[in-house]
């Protein structure tokens, strides 16, 4: 059974009573009560917990980690998002949600600045699926289309991706490379836009449905390590031929 | 010098008296004149002439082919495209413009239907530019506005592009992925987007500013032949260790 | 439950006894046997059979086909290849194995000429795997040794796969790009290099599971059909706003 | 005309005879040397300047920077990475050298260990050119051979390469990427392997080939910035339709 972690900041539904409103019990809590029908084994973790929730046990028990961020990136600790990176090679996979993409985790990972366009307004999204194929969004149909979301506009300043899933629309006159797929090391990662704070889209069936998916495909090969280094000497091999 | 073969279907033109006040010189014209001006050496083909106006002689003197077709498809010669296909792979470059999605040299280039939806509603299209670092958008902004198009939209059936250059935003909700590059064998392929015959995009200077940037980067490189088949036998190889 | 069906040319186990000795039930059997161990729904197929032994009910039953063809080609009838290309592009997955490379269903789903050097002498393959990753590679060290296979050698005339999962080295001197991952459609491709006829390789447990894995991988993702042509009105669109 | 800076630690060449010999101007001045011959502005740059030789007046007027390091890469300040990479986000090509693959500024860019194995035993390396299209390897032939190297093999810690140009073949059986292009903001980058300091590889004028073919294709792309943050309010966009 895949052992699933749910991290979220956990500070806008603190400050924000329409937040808390569309979140009674925190966008972690929202995603994590899907996953659990979905028989994965589910646990939380927030920013102001011991270790931001993410002690060396909850990582080393964790399969994917999901990433949700946005005010408070800078209140999460060097040293946790080393571990953090240090686990997504070791092939712990990693699904960034909307505003994560600015997270210390996200940018670390990618190399690149992660900026974009954003506007709120009320606007329309359509996550429309560019390769049907993809696991990732198996069971859906041509688009996904969501009536209010904050928009995300490219240029998105991020690494081309391995594979590209979903493009998105919006009714303002931006597109944006919505769903993208990554492998660093050995852990596969997803980044997948939607999900503003102030808007119920983690309630979406077929939002649910791509992170549920998600989750599946990211879990870990199960695999025996590489070996780095120094490798035998030519003698040893030429002995060996 | 760079050699330029400007081919157009040249039809709509013939029977549409709305594309030839657009086009008076045909598509191919209005290409192949903007072309000149960056001092390539340009010539146009034709349906209608003798091999498509693509002998021997012409394609093994191209560089670079521009491809646009639309109604007539069918009635390119399979014999004609074989060739048109063993010069991309021994190095050609080939732009293919618009509804030659469709066309023969695309579709067996490419191994896919390369099928798409469209509408035809006078609507708006901006070209989003996702990868800024990109020769072929040398010179350009965010992005190109053409106020008037007809629409394509996803799903396009084509393999993952090797470079995604450009993405398309349309009014009624569309997203396409409308600047894309491709290797086979020695030669690149851009496929482009906008072109409808009833609407004067090819005077745009930014589309015509990416077509001039996909010839330069499409220009074969010089090389050696690659050599296939049965190599040299092991003892041969061993015998020069 | 998987659908496997496992095609082959099945030419050389009828002329040449040193194959027959090596693959008595011939490469598909041997191919089917360990499939059947790990629970897939296994049928063959032969050149010789009528139609192929790929009927539309065959085909239409299968979810994962796997290919294995080198002397005969030519043989295979066009319109049992155009067949079997729609299914892929439908969403079966294909999986290629060694001298298919240039058979005809490999050559007009890639575009491309599919040409590699080769050399019959005995040699040592080592395939490294670059993409550990990979759910293809799952439960694999960090490479095959093969005692005794034919080479293959770059340049290989393929597109740039989607996914580069494993290299090959060899004795002679050269490298092959041996484990390809491509989408074409809704279907997933997987081109494995190794197995020529007279050596026993589809025995050897770890290219027994590369194939099991990738079986896995190219199955069909369960999904609406996309829509193309032409699109609802912009009107119909713009009403529904 | 293009500015290069070709940045060296220059250490081995402080203490090592050997390498002195080899190398009696320096790796950079072996570099400098020839890329001078191909009309580049060239400088070089070196650990133990001042700000390591980069400082912002250098970095902003280079349009492609090589980098050579392997003993001191923790030598080099974090600052200077720092600088170093936003250059290459807003558009300075890199070409990473050798065992730069385990440079701060590689491995930032990277996102990944970017570990590998090595060896030193005089071997012999044969580098296969797997995309015979790209502008990097124009005017080779089908491999470089260098008779002595240092042996890099798989796995080979990074990111799935954007367009994977060469694959290393080392008498000792391992294989290795050894030509890989990335794009990370607005900067091309390429990894190139081969370069111990002990054997005068930067002397193989195929080796210099692919060096100056790189330089030029990974100069910046002229262009206007990227607009990031908050964008044009959807009523100011709506008004403008």
């Amino acid at each position: 059974m895949l052992n699933v972690t749910v991290w979220n900041e956990n500070r806008h539904e603190q400050k924000n009573p329409k937040v808390r409103e569309v979140y009674p019990e925190g966008i972690h809590g929202a995603i994590a009560s899907f996953l659990k029908e979905e028989a994965f084994q589910v646990k939380t973790a927030t920013l102001d917990e011991h270790e931001h929730g993410l002690s060396d046990e909850v990582l080393n028990g964790t399969d994917v980690l999901i990433w949700w961020g946005h005010m408070a990136h800078e209140d999460v600790r060097d040293e946790i998002v080393e571990k953090v990176k240090q686990r997504v090679l070791d092939g712990m996979g990693l699904i960034v949600l909307h505003s994560g993409h600015f997270s210390k985790i996200f940018k670390t990972l990618m190399g690149t600045s992660c900026d974009l366009k954003w506007r709120e307004a009320d606007e329309k999204e359509r996550i429309w699926i560019v390769d049907p194929s993809h696991p990732i969004v198996e069971g859906l149909g041509e688009y996904i289309e969501l009536e209010k979301e904050e928009m995300y506009g490219e240029h998105f300043d991020i690494p081309a991706p391995d594979q590209l899933v979903t493009v998105s629309w919006f009714e303002g006159g931006e597109v944006f490379r919505s769903g993208c797929t990554y492998t660093r090391g050995h852990g596969k990662i997803f980044y997948f836009r939607p999900g503003h704070e102030t808007y119920p889209t983690y309630f979406h069936k077929d939002v649910q449905r791509i992170i549920m998916n998600a989750v599946k495909w990211a879990k870990p090969a199960e695999r025996k390590k590489m070996v780095y280094g120094n490798a035998l000497a030519l003698e040893e091999i030429k002995g060996s031929h």
